[in-house]
């Protein structure tokens, strides 16, 4: 049997089939195309598909894509970067046009199922996953299944308060991780210090030249996160925690620092947790979706 | 088949034999006597159990305690309340004198694990116990099975870090809920803000005649469990949380203006997390160890 994988991003639309061992056996890839409606879009994986399955038998097709997403309803909701798809009952839409099982999460979700399964986590009964990347999210993969939570709000990092940092963003609260350790949090934050528009690469750069702002920046940026590793331990206790997302492995020594810092915070083992660099990179959204069918 | 729950505490050891439904069949008590050695203290709660298995046929010995433990171990570290005790194998202790499965957990868990699994709970597939008492405790049970963590260290609520209160104690980290909402907290708390001795129960007198001091402390502390409570939500998101421990059950407007502080924090179903009040108060312990036995 193979297994269909789909990666809805706001600019590219991805497809694979893949075997059992999650072996790439055939990929498409398209732009989201704005002048189109979403179903249209989606219909140009689904030919794709349609096409595979000449050649592939199919257990069935996973989707990962940004949330707030309804996971009972199979639907999307109302993503900020997926213009023109709000409310698009995708599951529903999916199994109409190929009579193959569909399932749904959010993109950090099956990224982390990824790693869990098949990456950095692979063998442990408990993984959390956390990505630092434009937003802050994560997985909980407990004995190689996704916990999504009550209202698929497990593994939300994002909105974990650990101080009292004034800033809120939409939704965010106050003090949350998302707004003082993201890629848009820190982009915010280096703004303001500096005066004038500066982006987190920018911010990292100049740290990296040991510009005291930036430094300054980076270091309570880092005791934050720590503060979250801290309370994602003193929660789940997980056996490894995966740090993926772009901001976190473009720049290793930022997780180094916040883990030296969790140091402070996690009273047992000296403080040390089990950690590990995500391994898949942009291909986890695409793999993890496909590990939603078994 | 029947079941031995133990429940060891700083004053009170009790044992009881329960039935495959949890009906106490029999229940001994006594003084854990600080003149005796803890091996001479739990030979106590033996001879009982030995007297009982001439009626009873027992599948093993569950026995709660409060922590640090090592579980591997099946030791006893160093719990504060618990003089006397530190280092001792309990685990091995007592299978070598009854030959019976012996199970060990934290006080805290055990509890939770009866209400998850008899109690307010019931019926939920994944359970968040927080006990607010004189400390900060939890359990996480998912899917009738508690969930340790790696370093057991799951659950453990306490030392979660939401803002930045400047008082550490001991090994909890400032900003920590237990620092701020237990028992033990909110005496120290109120100790200094109204310059004397002044015990929880008082704060909560002096809160109920309106004194704006002790009105301002209670809300500052219902806002900072309102934080835990948003924080468990955004990490596990479990069905319900049950609420127990003498500063929450005996103060139950507290818990409501904590939940009501939580809809700020919480981004969902208005900010409604389902929670349900602990039924079972003092019993929880032992009934709770004996389901360490299944």
């Amino acid at each position: 049997m193979n297994y269909v994988g789909i990666d809805i991003g706001g600019t590219q639309l991805r497809v694979a089939i893949f075997d059992k061992a999650r072996k790439v056996l055939d990929i498409y890839k398209t732009d989201n195309d704005h002048g189109l409606t979403c179903e249209q879009n989606v219909d140009k994986l689904i030919d794709f598909i349609l096409k595979s399955q000449q050649y592939f038998p199919l257990a069935g097709i996973g989707i990962g894509c940004p949330g707030p997403l309804d996971l009972k309803k199979g639907m999307i909701l109302n993503p900020p970067n997926l213009v023109g798809w709000d409310n698009f009952e995708i599951v529903k839409y999916v199994e109409g046009r190929t009579k193959l099982h569909v399932e749904l999460n959010n993109d950090a979700n099956v990224a982390g199922l990824a790693e869990a399964l098949l990456g950095a986590g692979t063998g442990y009964e408990s993984v959390v996953y956390m990505t630092v990347s434009t937003g802050l999210g994560g997985a909980y993969v407990y004995r190689n299944q996704l916990v999504n939570g009550a209202h698929t709000n497990a593994a939300e990092f994002w909105n974990m308060i650990v101080n009292e940092d004034p800033y809120g963003h939409k939704s965010a609260n106050p003090g949350s991780l998302n707004e003082q350790v993201s890629g848009s949090g820190l982009t915010r934050i280096a703004t303001e210090r500096f005066g004038r528009p500066t982006s987190a690469k920018e911010l990292f750069e100049k740290f990296y030249e040991k510009d005291p702002v930036a430094v300054d920046i980076v270091e309570k940026a880092a005791n934050t996160l720590a503060k979250g590793i801290a309370n994602v331990t003193y929660t789940i206790d997980p056996d490894i925690i995966v740090i993926g997302g772009s901001v976190a492995i473009f720049n290793s020594v930022f997780v180094k620092m916040a883990l030296e810092e969790a140091k402070k915070y996690i009273c047992f083992d000296g403080g040390t947790v089990k950690t590990a660099k995500a391994i898949f990179g942009d291909d986890a959204g695409l793999i993890g979706a496909s590990l939603l069918i078994s």
